[in-house]
């Protein structure tokens, strides 16, 4: 168990802020890509969230919006950046060089913002909301519930059919596009969405995954326990998990039917 | 009253595909300002969101999400921009050489890419559904109402303290980052947000507002009737309309009492 932070601790290089959320994990896998690439190290502190650490003043200080990811650049002057997009493109622009996982053709550089935003104003937003409705709202709230599952399935639906045929979102390479929105499909199926029925999105989750510093990123500050993988195996071995699991999919489904839900993406 | 848009209609420069909401406009108000900066000419064609034109494959083929606004620039071999973070980049990287409305030193640029990440992934999203819930939907949910009205004052909240010595966004000038969020400050009231109290934002949206460049963006396609002004004259003059919001306000205020909301930002 760490101490509670209260402040900056490196005086050199880049440190993050974070926690173990779909938006926390872009900023440590891409800093594990750029660790791989080219040898750039980093530290990081464990903002927890449910300690509102994030609404401490030294915090807000450096990301007013009081939430995490934060990072801060110590060879910048201590400059910080707040807002997953954000990190993506400057720790880009500052530290990928050779471009390995960010574009030079201005077409390029616009097809990947494009995506970033897309998950960064969709996706990020809307799957937080049915996870809220869906998991963690003190009432069962069935036209929340419809509402946010419903508008997850037809944006992953978007990227289901992106994909059909590409292997990653921006041209022919895994990139800042990529990274933005893998946290999130990472834990799609805990969300109320079953990734089986999007294929070239399965697919993508599993070629992502299969990334050494993906994997590392995962683990910063520590592997959560909603990722896609950890939640099938929980379903084989925790029979009374699984119960609870059959009986919110039966939720979600009663809610979708009592307002006549309808997929219809793309 | 326009023909119903099967497709593009324009051979060269920038064409708008767009309708009037606080997204749209984004789009409109950058155009217009380039317009008046270069005499860059662009044209547009109105997407009505309430007949789903933005859902038909000749939409989808150029913004996949199916969302206004988009555009297509014809000078790029027909490049299609959808996201309004990213058209408001595309545009400025692209048409603003002097850079009156965007940055060239690369924290300037990061600031203003942060505060338009903030709305686009904050402020939009959740004031859009605090609309939804308090304006919307086909039921009254207290739970959505306080919830999304709640978030929005705190985002409003953050946009205010950050303007207590600036007047602008990102440094000493109107930008791209103030275009942003200008266009969903410009509903707050709409949305059940009293502007009154957050005076350094107040100010912010009337020296926008000011601007005949905005002016000119907000009535495109045509002006909406939901503006802060717009709607302060309607209470003013339709008694029956004043009465209605009225028992809104009291609605909103005895949902978030329910649930114990209490404003917490910065």
């Amino acid at each position: 168990m760490s101490e509670r932070p209260t402040g900056l601790k490196a005086t050199k290089g880049i440190e993050l802020l974070t926690f173990g959320t779909p938006n926390g994990v872009k900023a440590s896998i891409i800093l594990e890509e750029l660790k791989e690439a080219y040898g750039k190290e980093y530290t990081y502190q464990e903002i927890n969230i449910m300690q509102n650490i994030q609404k401490e003043e030294w915090f807000t200080k450096l990301g007013p919006n009081g939430r995490i990811p934060v990072i801060v650049d110590h060879d910048q002057g201590g400059f910080a950046v707040q807002e997953g997009l954000a990190i993506l493109t400057y720790l880009t622009r500052h530290y990928d060089p050779d471009h390995k996982f960010s574009f030079t053709d201005p077409l390029d550089v616009s097809r990947a913002e494009q995506w970033i935003a897309w998950q960064h104003g969709g996706l990020g937003p809307i799957q937080g909301q049915a996870n809220h409705f869906n998991r963690f709202a003190k009432e069962r709230i069935q036209y929340g519930m419809q509402r946010y599952t419903g508008e997850t399935e037809r944006l992953v639906g978007i990227l289901d059919n992106h994909l059909k045929d590409k292997e990653y979102l921006v041209g022919d390479k895994y990139s800042i596009a990529d990274i933005a929105s893998f946290g999130w499909v990472n834990i799609l199926r805990f969300s109320g969405v079953d990734l089986d029925r999007f294929p070239n999105l399965l697919k993508w989750w599993e070629r992502i995954s299969a990334r050494p510093a993906v994997q590392k990123g995962l683990a910063i500050p520590q592997k959560g326990s909603f990722g896609n993988d950890t939640y099938l195996q929980r379903l084989k071995d925790d029979e009374e998990f699984a119960q609870q699991e059959k009986e919110l999919k039966e939720q979600i489904d009663a809610a979708k039917e009592k307002y006549g839900y309808k997929y219809s993406s793309p």
